[in-house]
């Protein structure tokens, strides 16, 4: 792989004190403890180097000098330069060294399994804790906007409910979840059309968490999943870290079920993880119509539907259907669900209602990873929802990101033009956005996050990557409506700029033999 | 396996308003519900039920007769009851019957993993929600009392705190933790005499995630890791988890080089786990002398180390010696540590001090698992370590178990004699009793649990359950004096009748080969 790319997101800071060559070491360095740069991969040629961060050819060389002297990367003569193979340890080595004699330490790299039991991957992570320019407008993490946190009310009823509660409630609690907070949420369910007891609720650390406890327990490696195209990242890299293999469902306004039932015959797939309302990232809506026909057919096929609820409660006009799970006859739909999106991500707690079959399995695999999840967090939540606080917040919530969405959508219009392509959702977090032009996502971001504005693009939501070249998803719910406005600006301006320029696109390079 | 051993903790209400065999029946239901009782187990015969439950012959066939009416079980005449193939399905049809039309449900029994990626076992589980009877004494989970947890000044940090913190606290953070409590834990490691930043320590879960995590990243099936014997069962758990061989290493006064160092030559192990001090189960402290020993073995074979340094914090007299990682010049010792046992459990935060390399790696699994650990949990834990109340709170925890420790040996020594021994530990939760005679443990707890008290047989901190026959784990934090003298009372009780009545050892039962 083609090492340069990796720097295509940086950026240098002129005004520092930090002398530009050593910025230039520090960003490799952190490239390479990541292991984004693994041992042995070559870096770019000095003048390449230059180029890449436009510097003297003089900065670069000084860079790669650096990074020799701290023992990152060797310079062969006539080849080129290279990450060491043991960079990270040595990195980890000067630490030590800073308070310790000088001992042969452990070569960390080399004691991990050999076969990582998941995909190495920073994706998510990056998502959701990428630093960037400061100046930057991150439209690529899905969170709500910081500022709508109902950390205050929190903050109140802590103070007003903690005397109420048995000390025992904040010793070890049972694995499947705080039991009110299970009854609780059993009795908001009821409202969507879901009928199930606290029994049948099972809490767990954000819906992440109950996507590995599913992965975990359902699937062996070679199993068949069947998701959507395009589709949440984070279900895929889990069931992918299982050994599954995964089947693409294209999303569009219907629902292909003559492939389904394609892939149910040939494949007999393990679970059809959907996320049927306000999908992410498309924000597609299944109508009642196609909800009743893949419960006809998942019901016959005897397929396990997980469905990913996660945004039905952001709508901007009428409710969405009700969920999948209201209508399951067969007794084969999971629902999962999370907080994070209508309330706040740091609370950690996501939720599944399910068969108590499974809930048992479930609880039995998730003792080994964590007991259970904070009692601090699900008996906030319990008191908040036992407060009647949540119907008034989501409707704050729904008519903030409801302007957003509309606000986003005319700057986009205004300053890309024929240029971009999306549809406005009826809920959600998210436009989708297409590139009118050969130019790709990727090399929008490269050059629009020099700009100041940075989103996802949409290779990140398919199974395998070369899909997705001209689309990418752009969160609204974040930030104010001046600033959407301005990174609407900051991407039209980097759109006219790269198609006058007819950069070529970077996705044609040929596979080469290695000889 | 003998089902009539499954009742043994069973114990019937004569005052409640449910008759007797449908205590009973639901007594059954929750055992195959939680897999205990496995589909096509063969069931006690009704006269032996009725004996094991001390009622007539025909309450048992009552609460069978129920148990079949409701799809539960099966009798073959001239054979037996058996729990149903699909029971825990049928158990989850009728619940849902009772909202939705008759359809075939799913049996979601057939749709796990075939061979479960983690042990079947419901023992953590068990541990930290265990329902008992009423008037029961538990002194089996390792749990501080609910009435030290600090919550009132929890209480008082979140409302004087949260104003301070930026909403995006409360939104997606880094998966290694959140930064200022990750500085502020390295602050007090610096106490210990472990010398790390902030970048050098990872937040999770509370420990079990932690030493998940490590499994995930490290353990490849065939693996080695080294145990000591008795040790912590969460640890065995997962590491048996992850495919790999234990080698015991037995837990004394001294430490066996010699075994470790055959070990280390024949095995080449992955890691050793080791709990240096206040060691769970036995209350064990590795001597200085011994902890300059180990790690200068540890560090000519390159061997990993992890630390769980849970109770450190919990002496009784003078403190304990610095942690092996306060003088790991090899960068090999993993540290691990709670604030279960020092603060709350419901908390969820644990963490480690190690290489940045090895952080670097358990974070890329982490993504998967949960994004990141509460923030709630963290931010309360750092508000809390920053307001300088916890030195307080450790002093009085000290002089609270102190006395308790003293209170439960003192009544152990009246009411059990020498038919008990027991040697007192300087610190941590337990007491490691060894019964005087050819009495099992488990059958003492069998009969113990009767007379309203429980706690955890030897065998269960063995990496081999035969072993460990004769010894037994009493927590003494939980409970205050008066009730821990009253546990001693009903087990010394237990034991003097059962030692008179000689009832065989349980454990002596021939293997049988079926024919």
């Amino acid at each position: 792989m083609d090492a340069s790319n990796w720097f295509s997101d940086a950026k240098l800071d002129a005004q520092s004190s930090e002398p530009l060559y050593q910025q230039i070491a520090d960003m490799i360095i952190k490239k390479i403890r990541h292991h984004v740069l693994a041992p042995g991969t070559k870096l770019p040629p000095e003048r390449e180097l230059a180029a890449l961060f436009d510097v003297s050819r003089t900065t670069a060389i000084n860079a790669y000098r650096a990074l020799e002297r701290q023992g990152w990367v060797r310079t062969r003569v006539g080849s080129g330069t290279y990450v060491e193979r043991h960079a990270t340890d040595n990195g980890g080595r000067r630490e030590a060294d800073e308070f310790k004699g000088a001992a042969p330490l452990m070569p960390w790299m080399e004691l991990f399994a050999a076969r990582p039991q998941s995909p190495l991957s920073t994706i998510l992570r990056d998502l959701v804790a990428a630093p960037l320019a400061e100046d930057n407008i991150a439209l690529a993490a899905g969170m709500a906007d910081p500022n709508t946190f109902p950390i205050a009310t929190m903050q109140r009823l802590f103070a007003e409910q903690a005397g109420e509660t048995a000390p025992s409630d904040f010793g070890h609690i049972p694995t499947e979840g705080y039991g009110p907070l299970r009854h609780a949420i059993a009795t908001g369910l009821a409202v969507k059309g879901i009928d199930v007891t606290g029994e049948q609720v099972m809490t767990f650390a954000g819906s992440q968490n109950g996507l590995y406890l599913l992965a975990r327990v359902m699937l062996e490696p070679g199993d068949y999943v069947i998701v959507e195209a395009p589709t949440f990242i984070g279900a895929v890299q889990v069931f992918q870290g299982a050994g599954a293999r995964l089947l693409s469902l294209p999303v569009s306004e219907g629902l292909d079920l003559a492939l389904l039932e394609d892939y149910l015959i040939r494949y007999r797939p393990k679970f059809f993880y959907i996320n049927p309302t306000f999908h992410n990232p498309t924000g597609r809506v299944l109508s009642e119509r196609l909800r009743r026909d893949l419960l006809e057919v998942a019901a016959r096929y005897r397929l396990v539907i997980v469905e990913d609820d996660a945004y039905s409660e952001l709508f901007y006009h009428q409710p969405p259907p009700p969920p999948l799970k209201a209508a399951d006859g067969y007794g084969g739909v999971v629902y999962l669900n999370t907080f994070s999106k209508l309330l706040f991500p740091g609370l950690r707690v996501g939720y599944l209602a399910a068969s108590p079959t499974l809930i048992n399995r479930l609880a039995l695999e998730k003792q080994y990873i964590d007991l259970h999840t904070s009692n601090i967090s699900q008996w906030l939540l319990h008191g908040y929802l036992k407060s009647g606080e949540l119907p008034g917040h989501a409707n704050r919530v729904r008519a903030l990101y409801k302007k957003r969405r509309d606000a986003l959508a005319q700057a986009l219009r205004q300053y890309c033009g024929n240029d971009l392509s999306f549809s406005i959702p009826d809920g959600g977090f998210y436009l989708w956005c297409r590139i009118e032009g050969p130019l790709t996502a990727r090399d929008l971001l490269h050059e629009a996050i020099k700009g100041g504005v940075s989103f996802v693009p949409g290779d990140a939501f398919y199974r395998t990557p070369e899909m997705g070249g001209q689309q990418f998803r752009l969160c609204f719910t974040t930030h104010p409506e001046p600033l959407l406005a301005e990174a609407a600006r900051r991407i039209g301006d980097t759109l006219r700029r790269m198609t006058k320029t007819r950069r070529p696109a970077a996705g044609s390079v040929a596979v080469q033999p290695i000889i």
